[in-house]
């Protein structure tokens, strides 16, 4: 046979992006080329033509994000490994123990590269094709890098991935393999960020940081989509998130915007929490301070590579999604964190990062504290997988073995 | 809200599981309790009562391969973690390096523990923990024994791996993060076996062994209903598949009978393809004997750990399939294996193991042949995702560095 399969022939649903607007200021700038932040220095968010005309996603349409196609950016065609509509499972043993039996866990290590970075970079990737990029670099604490390499690879599109010279090996063999050239920087996330934004204003390549990039918002956002669908058209009480960049947490609160706009949601939208290590807790701080944005977080440390953030660019936005949804911003202890991906896996058969494990121990603290109660449906999410974080892995058995 | 997501609330087809036959005397057995082989010392095979009676997998039912549970053993409650439903990628610019532009592959990597081995350990699992299993053993190359663990934590059942000492550190992390017992055994998956069943006889556990457990492999046949439902009720005209115990080429092979004697696929079947590396190759030198079963192969020795497997024991149905599909059986040199991995990585952005390395480099080998075709949809299986293997991808940089 030569016919192409079943979901390559399903049409993608025509994009109804309509323009950029700046996140501080409301100004609004067309979608038609490559853009980094706003006039102000802030992220720009994309804006659709949403209404009740649109109409709900097909049953049938093609896999994974994409049945989202209408309300995400691209142009007729996408750059796609399979990403998205992750199993959202329920975790009985692991509520019982936390006293919350309505526990609920999104699965984003099931993605391609094993993580939720998939999701963003795959939007990205797919509008840096259709505008004529051919070279992209990146920041990265780790998976994003991989990512980017991957879908780099899939489009023709040269990558360049800097992270800091102490991320894991695995992080750097995979983005190597797919054949991007991996820079190993001193310093944190921001030094990398730094060096990216240089080159770009050499004019060497598109710079796809985190929210420096319009678009990777987008594919983030469809987890909160998927949830209001793997949930029969509700959401939950209570969304845990491991927060470093802040991408999912403010794509999530993006969504459920836009749900409403749409009059597919319009009840109650649910409390978010951001959730960050002590040894990494900018947003926490701004947070408890009343404060709209972060300060420095100054000699960040943690096994959490993911949650080594120590200034999100995005701050103002975070924060402005924790307050108005009446949610809070956790941070917890290295070995609580630890043991809550240990937790995880034992209890549960899921495979986290330690990023996964601080929102179990997170879980457990608002638990305990009576700021989740036993009545609420609550949705943690998974990631990435464990598999990249072999010192994390071996740190949480030694940590269960110890006297 | 309280109610549980959509999903869960979604009904699970009732099982037409019926009996267990011998796969070499048809002697037939209720499927009413623990059976490892039949009493001819061979592997047993579900059988289902199936016809045109039988309705058309749903497209609002349960998520991943329980779509199809009327044709897979359970007691009408599963033990999940969204395994299925695997994206089936098409791979155009190694195709047209390989001269098969209609080159697709099916990402296994994408399940949960990152491998194909978690369809067949879901099956097995949930019939272990319906029949009362309260500890389950296995021998593992490493990604079954990952993957039993994660789901018998799942399930609340206990379990013991053991693999051969040499089996790269991230396969014994997983298993031990699951909570697993993990045995290093000073040998190959061979000797593990012995020590597995030892203790099986002795009562210790239930030996959940390829085919010795009989519905590892109906979790495995999915892959084929897959195949034939995501390329809209056609199936391709070759497979080419990493063969260390077979259990997914015969689970397929299975799946392809049962699509006639349901009536939903009444045409040509795909030709099957082995493929093992020149460092373990029992499968490819039985094939090209003309024998019916393999001989235990000496000193096997490669990088795809998945693919080191000197005798496997359901080698009669492997040789069997290839035989009745008109396929073959290819193995590649290591170096070649490598180089696929790579190529896979960089040409695609799909992230793979050795074991998919050697595919790649068997279907470059076909179509310099002429064996495959450019007019042939031909598919490669990806099962497992290369996170798990360091070692692996640090050679496969290397070779490319080498001078």
């Amino acid at each position: 046979m030569s016919q192409p399969p079943a979901h390559a022939r399903d049409e993608l649903a025509h994009s109804l992006l309509d323009h950029l607007e700046c996140s501080a200021t409301g100004e609004t700038f067309p979608a038609d080329g490559l853009r980094n932040l706003s006039p102000a220095g802030e992220p720009l968010l994309p804006r659709y033509r949403l209404g009740p005309h649109v109409p709900r996603p097909p049953h049938r349409g093609p896999g994974g994000m994409w049945r989202y196609a209408a309300l995400l950016p691209h142009r007729g065609t996408v750059v796609t490994l399979g990403e998205g509509w992750t199993p959202l499972l329920p975790a009985p043993r692991l509520g019982a123990q936390l006293g919350l039996p309505l526990l609920w866990v999104k699965d984003e290590s099931q993605n391609p590269t094993a993580s939720f970075k998939a999701r963003g970079i795959a939007t990205a990737v797919t509008m840096a094709k259709a505008l004529g990029v051919i070279r992209l670099a990146i920041p990265t604490a780790g998976h994003a890098g991989g990512a980017l390499a991957a879908y780099g690879a899939r489009a023709g599109i040269a990558v360049e991935v800097f992270m800091p010279r102490d991320t894991p090996e695995a992080f750097q063999l995979e983005a190597r393999l797919h054949g991007a050239q991996v820079h190993l920087v001193d310093g944190l996330i921001s030094e990398c960020g730094k060096l990216v934004a240089a080159g770009a204003a050499q004019g060497r390549w598109f710079d796809c940081s985190t929210f420096k990039e319009p678009y990777r918002v987008e594919g983030k956002k469809t987890m909160g989509y998927e949830l209001w669908e793997q949930m029969g058209g509700q959401l939950p009480d209570a969304i845990l998130y491991p927060t470093g960049g802040g991408t999912g947490l403010i794509g999530m609160w993006k969504a459920f915007e836009e749900l409403a706009q749409l009059g597919w949601h319009t009840g109650q939208r649910p409390r978010m929490v951001a959730v960050q290590v002590a040894g990494c807790a900018p947003v926490v701080r701004a947070f408890q301070e009343g404060a709209a944005r972060t300060r420095f977080w100054d000699e960040a440390t943690t096994l959490a590579y993911g949650l080594r953030v120590p200034k999100p660019l995005a701050d103002a936005l975070i924060l402005r999604a924790l307050r108005e949804s009446a949610g809070t911003a956790v941070a917890v202890a290295e070995l609580e964190m630890l043991a809550g991906m240990h937790e995880l896996a034992a209890s549960e058969g899921i495979s986290s990062g330690p990023e996964t494990g601080a929102v179990v121990a997170a879980a457990a603290q608002l638990a305990r504290a009576g700021w989740l109660t036993p009545q609420q449906t609550v949705v943690l999410f998974n990631t990435g997988s464990q598999t990249k974080y072999p010192d994390a892995a071996r740190a949480a058995l030694q940590r269960a073995h110890a006297p």
